[in-house]
């Protein structure tokens, strides 16, 4: 199977396809950038690299942060993790606030906004140097270590992060966040706020394919079981209320960002990035979706 | 890798921890089950059969008979059935008529109620002999023909069914039935009244391990592709508001009834049926999903 | 006071706003109905009518038979009946079933849909002929004697009342309806199918500004406790969504219908009934809601 | 009839119930509060007092501020505070951040928390002091000019208050608050803190009961239109979802606290205050409630 070649047709006819979604309005600071933007890296699981497009320019991950987070929080904490944020995909994303008084406090998943709050709190409970600490979590997962914040985004979130400010509250008031709110949202406004290429996002999420162990098999950063257990997380949490379309046509594990990345894994195959800033309404990069249905549908390679 | 003695393992183990849960209430016919039987039977892809306990005696197979239901369906219809039906994990199950109404009438899955209902409906529809088709379609793909409704389990959920009935004037409300109530849930009460052992099961679900083909391999139910698509619509629905947590714990597509059946697929390797009667809370057998907890952890055969 | 000059004032005025809304299409039987139709009819405490428009001619109650219903139950009940019905606001309509799964298929209030289901179940179980004598209660409080049902509006409901089937499934489901499903719709039906004027309106409702006694002052429909009680329970509950609006312009107690009738009461001074068909989108009579508003701001004759 | 007399009647009978509810939990100052503690002042329209208990005593008057504020916002703001904020009783408490969803931000009326905390915004744009400027409004209509916040109260109010918080920033996200989150919750948590006894209350809502005039009739708080929408207001939304309870029993138009205080008005005829710190499940005051519900009862001056 040439898979460069089968990348630069799914390049082809994605860029085909018209719709190529809108850029996020709800952070000022990611407005401006250009909605033409298109890259794909695919990292075998024998270690080759294939790429097209604007796969090694850095974007906004965002929501791709929060499986950085919920790694990094059950490698310090293991399963306790779980006994203040469960495992359940949320449903509609109008009932988040909802959902969230029903279930007293406890986040269905740690990829609704609601759940990756109470990582960051557990991190920063955690940590010395919470924010120091992540970033250098995601340069050695990546191998890259420049890997940093857009100070600028973080502040243009926590400007206009009001929904993001009431369910840090709404936490706190179901004692569900043991640190200040200002600080949580510090922190969180910052782990969504890390820029990386699709080449750095393969590679960080190697491990996810790996059985836990990172590129250069030297850390493992999760138990073989745990790493099979994240990666059935973000199949069934990973696209908010897309999750189910997600596993419908490409059947592969992942997660995405309102920056327009996408992440995919193919365990003991590959792992896959790719990004495009225009998104549906659902808040998923269309040309993401379409190139990773593609991928699937042209090799077969679905986990099912 | 000897599965028989792995099973067995399984099997002592699962009966050794202590909560078996409690039979189902919700169907008076149901609860005078003996809450003891407990069976298991893996079949192999290569056709090997494995069964311990009460493998080979049956019972009211309940929600599991919805994936045969929107097999057939599509394999009617094909993805014309998707414009009455979605393919989202449901969230919570106090939310079902919420979302009911949020959605306009558009069950968010064919396997909560309400999506079953309308896929009922499609077979209504589309079938001379509704009920009598479903059983020959059901005895084809399981290769025995003895298969049949149990009419007082059928009798005795239409004398209790109010919230199903509830379910579907909602949605015929809705322009989402096109046939009589009443006609809908006849046939609906009927499918959830099939009985079949952990054995006919497995042999029954095959074609979902084995590409879409039969176990003799000589009917296509589904194409590969809409094959592997169902089996992500188990891994993300199947389990009510516990199919994250069936997901997380034992990563492999699958679906409940509460008659206490679980039939679970690991594509490409086998498909696996139990039966222990009690439930927990959720509605799924509290045994079943042990026991494949222990099947996948000992045998490390997840598909993530 | 001239109230006839300040009713003809209020009914030029009225005339005079464009807004004349839509007749119901909910009911196909009701869509007939001339939507230019428009009459008042107040009946003073000191038994003088005043009356304008087509006031004389029978129209479809609708709901506002629900305080009927509620008024008989109590006559036979007493307060028990509020252990099956609330007394509280509903909030908004889109939270109709959610609200009835969140207390446990206790209705908030007797004029939901859901509370006046539960008040049929308990007349059908306290009556002989229920239809018969509801209809002979109506007959005697307003003093009409040939007042009855419309049996093809009753039966173009039972055809298209899909919702409230399945409301009345979910009120049988937690076990707060004691009959059958079929004969509490049919009488539900029935109860809103009576076609009354507004002057008979005006009559039947007098009890409620006349300390609970009928017209000719020989019959207590209620006691003067229970009387002022429904009058609250009209004030906070009588107009769908729009309680609080009506109260907060009108400042009477009152009910409407979807036949676009509207019945309101000055407790201890008149009562006065409306009906203009087209309706506003929360289902009021939109001329009535006016002119009742023109009739409390020109005479000062709130209760506030 | 010799109110002082019944008065007396009523207090004896009230404390002979025994229930007395508990103190509210939700705000750590005011857990202190001596439980025994009852006191009424009622007010009549002749301006004559009846006052029994601990009357004279000031409490923290908490969400009867509510009802302070609106008016001010109405006599500077007119009818248009209507387009920040709406009429409609609220429903269920626990609805209360869905509807604000639902609604896309526009509490449904300014009893509830997040409309007050709108009217708390409308008061900081238009106010140059607004603290400072609330105390004087109250001062001026109770003609008591020591009235002033308990710092204290405020302050342990801001420490805890993370679900107005949560509302707050949630009313941001939808653009309905224009100044600070900070400042509009520092305002809000300083209303609820200012301490009134029974008699201050009785005279403070003397123009409720007066055609809009204060108690020495000097100054037109509100017009006697918008004076008896207020009345209409509080009679459909002031407790809480214990509203249609009120109004069914008491039948007045009222506001409550949780810090045990209710306020009561009869329009025409008197203002009534009743303190007691024991609340019931609903946030009401079991004692309050009970007491004006006798008054009302043996004086049968409900106003329906």
């Amino acid at each position: 199977m040439d898979l460069q070649a089968i990348l630069e047709n799914i390049y082809t006819q994605t860029l085909a396809t018209e719709d190529k979604g809108s850029v996020s309005a709800s952070i000022p600071e990611l407005r401006a950038v250009d909605p033409d933007k298109f890259g794909i890296h695919l990292l075998t699981i024998d270690r080759k690299d294939h790429a097209i497009g604007d796969s090694a320019e850095r974007f906004s991950i965002q929501s791709i942060s929060k499986v950085f987070t919920i790694s990094y929080a059950i490698s310090l904490l293991g399963d306790e993790v779980w006994s203040r944020v469960g495992v359940e995909p949320s449903g509609n994303p109008f009932n988040s606030l909802v959902q969230l008084e029903y279930e007293r406090g406890r986040p269905r998943n740690p990829f609704i906004n609601a759940g990756a709050l109470v990582v960051a709190d557990m991190l920063i409970s955690g940590l010395k140097n919470p924010k120091e600490q992540l970033l250098e979590f995601v340069r050695m997962t990546s191998g890259h270590d420049t890997i940093g914040f857009d100070e600028r985004v973080a502040a243009s979130e926590k400007e206009t992060g009001f929904r993001n400010a009431a369910l840090a509250n709404m936490l706190k008031s179901y004692d569900n966040l043991h640190n200040d709110v200002e600080e949580v949202l510090d922190f969180y406004f910052h782990q969504c706020s890390i820029t990386m290429s699709c080449k750095e996002l393969a590679y960080a999420f190697f491990y996810f394919a790996n059985r836990g162990y990172t590129f250069d098999n030297k850390v493992m950063i999760l138990t073989e079981s745990r790493n099979k257990r994240l990666n059935a997380l973000m199949q069934t949490c990973g696209f908010y209320d897309e999750s189910g379309e997600f596993a419908y046509k490409v059947g592969l594990p992942g997660k995405s960002g309102i920056g327009g990345g996408i992440i995919a894994i193919h365990p003991g195959r590959f792992s896959v990035a790719t990004w495009s800033p225009g998104l549906n309404e659902k808040g998923n990069s269309v040309r993401g979706m379409k190139a990773l249905e593609l991928l699937t549908t042209e090799t077969a390679l679905s986990i099912f």
